[in-house]
């Protein structure tokens, strides 16, 4: 048995002629149909066997000059210069989304194989599903439950009586502390830790004295996890993170959060402890929450905002402290304004004293 | 033997009766006193063999639908409706406080079994204290001085010549760089990184250039370092970080900083290089502290606050730039009641012209 | 073979008289010139065969006090107290700068013995350049490509098909992601994750449906990133990090960033999808920068500012939303004075109505 690898790697795997990508997205083929592609890249970086594409005029200059083989441009722009211009251009409403439909079609994720690493642990009591993958000197802990399918990477630590639903996916390095509660379809990115003791302690005797932990930590289906993101298992409450949450990278989410299904956490976001959010809510990078504040649904929070008070469902609220986004907005320009007019204003002010 | 786990996993250990429930927290039992509960679970988790506990009355929608055998509940929440109801209730005045005391009673840390695992890697001149267990996978550099009773994870890295005391504990997956220095019963999460060379650079020759780092990275008796923080070592000077203070996950030290005894760092924190941080200090989440400032003893700087300048000894600070929480506080306000008038004043300072 | 280390300790190799000192440094030395330092410490932490340094008069009290067995002191500070003071004092115009330049003859790296540990699994089709070594446990994917001289430490994880330059170094327990491109002399530090799957999704049939990630991360030379800083590969553009820059612990790179050359990025900058940083740029500590703007060269924003606009070349900027300094700094103490008047001037409006 050779290494494993953390799962996931694209790989190009398939050819395709600028008339069967015309056909596919449904756009206007000119130039050489026969034009072969084997794979996708940037306008500056593509070469003649690439397909690339043109989402608007700001990049003109890169269109002008670039070697790609196949090219998806607008209508508005397919009389912009090139030269020698790629082999062939396919005219296409959107070619961003256009380019990501085709993605699938060029690509695949590198093949499963199932197997068990020869240097993989597996603790006494683990169930295993069918069809498993476990990676070079991973660690499974006692009583752990992992469910069909599930491909977990080099050097992953799954905590004893953890418990894995269908087609998980643990990438390189991740720790699942114990009793984590995973649904199925969930990715965990490297180094990502699931089920930390959370922050707490009681000041006693001039110490501050650890809290027992004994909430689990649950995330439900379909929630994707970013590398080196924390999240702490619960106090006496469990946290639970949605169905269908996805959270980026370096996210850090408190003791007892429970975060509602479809949200999205961008990179960065520190929640702490007893927030409670609803589905569809969406924090913008950098934000964070205070402890114990309840986020509606459907609330949008702008980056680096910090939220100190309930925001109400549907809302959009961004600043430090958060309010709604347009009183935010009128306050960043009056106090801007105010910098022109100020010492006008206190002469105005003594006048009258 | 078999895969060694993370420390610290909580287990159900004993059950307990509403009868001597009510004696542990001197509270007024009613309903039936034989009720037995085997574990601990938030009012609207709790199943019948589950104890459970009601705040404040916010929460009183999930009481009168709970599930939960017994229920700590205040005084003053005594009469609040429930069907059917937990099988007993306990009355007392603070029933979170009862409930943490409670826990250790119901719960205890998975049991330590002393033993080096057949996979962990020891390097030449360790010195390895009594009753020591080391995880699968393991690596400990050469000449490392292990104290008595630590437990040290999966993955974890010791860097050569590091010295641990007594009762550590080091969470699956972290890293000492070479020489870090832990006191005794210091607990290292998994992912933290300790020791790490610190970010100095000179420009030269049209390159920055890096500093050696020949300082150590001290962490004093009693401290906890969370998930995936990480904390530099001195470049001349030592990083310390004084004994009793608690730093949660994502936490970032700079080298060269010097912190006191029983601080609390919250999530997402960063201290640049070469900062004094008092005892006593508080930094909630996200806070930044840039370098070479000092925060006195006591004091208290708000979430998100963005330090730029001295913080004196037992004040409490916020904002960007942070300043006294009051001043902070009124400057936001006015900023808020500028809006509605912004308009007028300009008309104002224009009338005067 | 024994455990290998994560590389980079510096241990001290040599003695050094006063004598040596001040000729090596151009100072004047007054005291014993034959006594000997074994090693460097910051004033309060030395010992008498140690060498210290006294910056400014800030640190007075240490310098009296101090243990030291030589100093380093600036002409200004020569007639400072100090009982029974170093056996040896070299009085030279930055003592600061002098100790960083004497670092290197005192200490020197611990050397490197190359050599593949008996624990690493190396892949097939693998190809290592000469005098490499490989900790243990580390996993190097299929195909990958490993330059001359690679130092890679315990429990890194090096993706299938990765190609890394000369001299590079991987600390313990990095992950490098599929098809990862370093370049010669790139430091990695522990924990930190190079090329995961960047962000992005498209809602459709009631679900954030994941896009496929084909573009690569490419990390040109002597690029070195911090620990736990992750860094995601490009969706269809590659993400890039310019040659010389330096990136610090906990900092995120989203996906199809290009930055540009001799860059630094402080701790817990977080930089979203699509942007593009010119050369010589500093990002300091928190800083985030929102999606697809540009950054031009040798801007330098200041710590925990919010960027939600294009910053041009050679500007400095601030707060949030960030603006250039000087009108930031004019915004805050205007409001700052506002909080004094704003009463006042409630009443004036008033009045006027």
């Amino acid at each position: 048995v050779t290494p494993s690898q953390s799962p996931g790697a694209e790989t190009p795997v398939k050819r395709l002629t600028a008339r069967e990508i015309a056909e596919f997205v449904a756009g206007e083929l000119s130039g050489d149909g026969d034009a072969v592609v084997h794979g996708v890249a940037a306008l500056d970086r593509a070469g003649p066997g690439e397909l690339s594409f043109l989402a608007n005029r700001h990049y003109a200059a890169l269109y002008r000059d670039t070697r790609a083989g196949v090219v998806l441009i607008p209508p508005a722009l397919r009389e912009l210069p090139t030269d020698p211009g790629p082999a062939a251009v396919v005219v296409v409403d959107d070619p961003h989304a256009a380019l990501l439909r085709l993605l699938p079609q060029v690509y695949r994720e590198a093949p499963h194989a199932a197997g068990i690493h020869e240097t993989a642990r597996i603790g006494r009591g683990v169930r295993l599903g069918e069809q498993v993958s476990i990676g070079a000197y991973a660690v499974i802990g006692d009583n752990a439950v992992i469910g069909d399918r599930a491909r977990i990477g080099d050097h992953v630590s799954v905590g004893a009586e953890s418990v894995l639903g269908n087609d998980v996916i643990l990438h390189s390095g991740c720790t699942l502390y114990a009793r984590a509660q995973l649904g199925s379809r969930v990715i965990i990115h490297s180094g990502a830790r699931i089920g930390c003791d959370g922050f707490g302690y009681v000041f006693e005797d001039g110490q501050h004295r650890k809290l027992m932990h004994v909430g689990r930590c649950v995330l439900e289906d379909d929630v994707e996890v970013g590398a080196n993101s924390t999240i702490d298992r619960g106090s006496v409450d469990d946290t639970v993170i949605g169905a269908g949450t996805k959270i980026d990278n370096l996210v850090q989410i408190g003791h007892n959060v429970r975060i509602g299904k479809l949200c999205l956490l961008m990179s960065q976001v520190g929640v702490a402890g007893s927030v409670r959010v609803g589905d569809g809510v969406i924090l913008a990078g950098q934000v964070g929450v205070a402890g114990h504040l309840t986020i509606g649904d459907g609330a949008r929070i702008a980056a680096q905002a910090g939220v100190v008070g309930d925001v109400p469902a549907g809302e959009t609220w961004s600043g430090y402290p958060a309010r709604p986004h347009r009183e935010a907005l009128r306050a960043s320009a009056a106090t801007f304004r105010l910098v022109e007019i100020i010492r006008s204003l206190e002469r105005l002010v003594a006048e009258k004293k």
